[in-house]
């Protein structure tokens, strides 16, 4: 059985959860994120990904303390993508269903496009990060379920919903994105632009031809 | 770093492809499932799995020969379930749009209540199983994939379905189903049944109020 270190204290934590995604430690993130996804969590090292980043093993531990906050700065690396590039550009736009395509088309080109794939693997990955690393990234994601709650309650105040529960559209919303990265890989025979539309124009509309044709093209 | 050990020799997977689910074996598998989602498989060893079903390590090796072997078990037991209570039954439905109603209500209902939450966790978790074990799988896997494919290309055959590609409509549906085990949990306020009648609403009817009411009453 291999030893893991404990859970941080949170000075260490808090040093990762904003990295300067121009430096050495993004790219470290990324390379570490392609290592994990490629042999596990549990049987990669330090040694594995200091290889991959062509650094020494010190080198790797001048930016980073451990296996564990490594793994917590891939998902604070990926949470900070998706808030700058999606929820915080959406947050403020007045139409709920404006907002919700704006969210979806956000949310499908940067696991699709913007963002190397392995990162969105890792912050999918729900079986390695423990304790409070788990739960700062819980709250993080918490702040994206809650913006899809409070749109589709609007929607329903407008009566422009079907009679459907909130919490459902969230998560059958999230888990149709979420899944993306297990299936599309990019140079395939659909382009990221069409799945963002299609998944807009399926989740909105709906799937039978008695639906309504999409209101207005896309912005 | 930790020694794994290498792919089995077809012979040894091929033993554990159809558990007789009634034995020690499949017992194995779910308590197994229960320890690799608590510490991640890199972190978990036979003994830890011998401990949580009170046997000797050496009375798990009686039935099962690696740890990749009881991954692939697993896995294989969750296809089984699957394939058994779900695809098998449905895929003579003649009428596609009640075939497709009763393969999301099947499937939404084995993830929420039939089967051990773990082994859906096992059966998503895309970063530990390896080669020849991952192969079979994939290749389980896309039996269902055609299955959804097919149907969505009667639908559109029969002028029933937006347009929508086939094969979105088929990894979006994929993902609200497959995501369920993330926040799912028994007890909640939402009952398996209703996370059912929503999805087959939402997916086949559409969001917005405009489209059409659910055809028929759930049979």
């Amino acid at each position: 059985m291999q030893a893991v270190p404990d859970p941080p204290a949170k000075s260490s934590r808090e040093t990762t959860q904003r990295p300067d995604r121009e430096t050495r430690t993004s790219q470290i993130y990324e390379a570490a994120a392609r290592v994990f996804c490629e042999r596990g969590f549990g049987q990669s090292s330090m040694s594995d990904v200091a290889a991959a980043m062509d650094m020494t093993k010190a080198g790797i531990y001048h930016h980073i303390a451990s296996k564990d906050e490594l793994l917590f700065g891939i998902m604070s690396y990926g949470m900070d993508l998706f808030e700058e590039r999606v929820l915080d550009r959406v947050e403020a736009i007045r139409d709920p269903v404006e907002r919700l395509r704006a969210a979806i088309r956000g949310h499908v080109l940067l696991v699709t496009r913007d963002r190397p794939k392995e990162v969105t693997v890792i912050l999918n990955e729900p079986l390695s990060l423990r304790g409070e690393y788990r739960d700062a990234i819980d709250r993080r994601k918490r702040r994206y379920v809650r913006f899809l709650n409070q749109t589709f309650r609007e929607l329903k105040r407008q009566d422009l919903m079907r009679d459907i529960d909130p919490r459902v559209a969230t998560f059958a919303l999230l888990g149709m994105i979420n899944w993306i990265y297990q299936w599309y890989g990019p140079g395939g025979r659909l382009r990221d632009t069409e799945i963002a539309e299609a998944y807009i124009d399926l989740f909105l509309g709906g799937l039978l031809r008695d639906a309504p044709a999409d209101p207005e093209s896309a912005s």
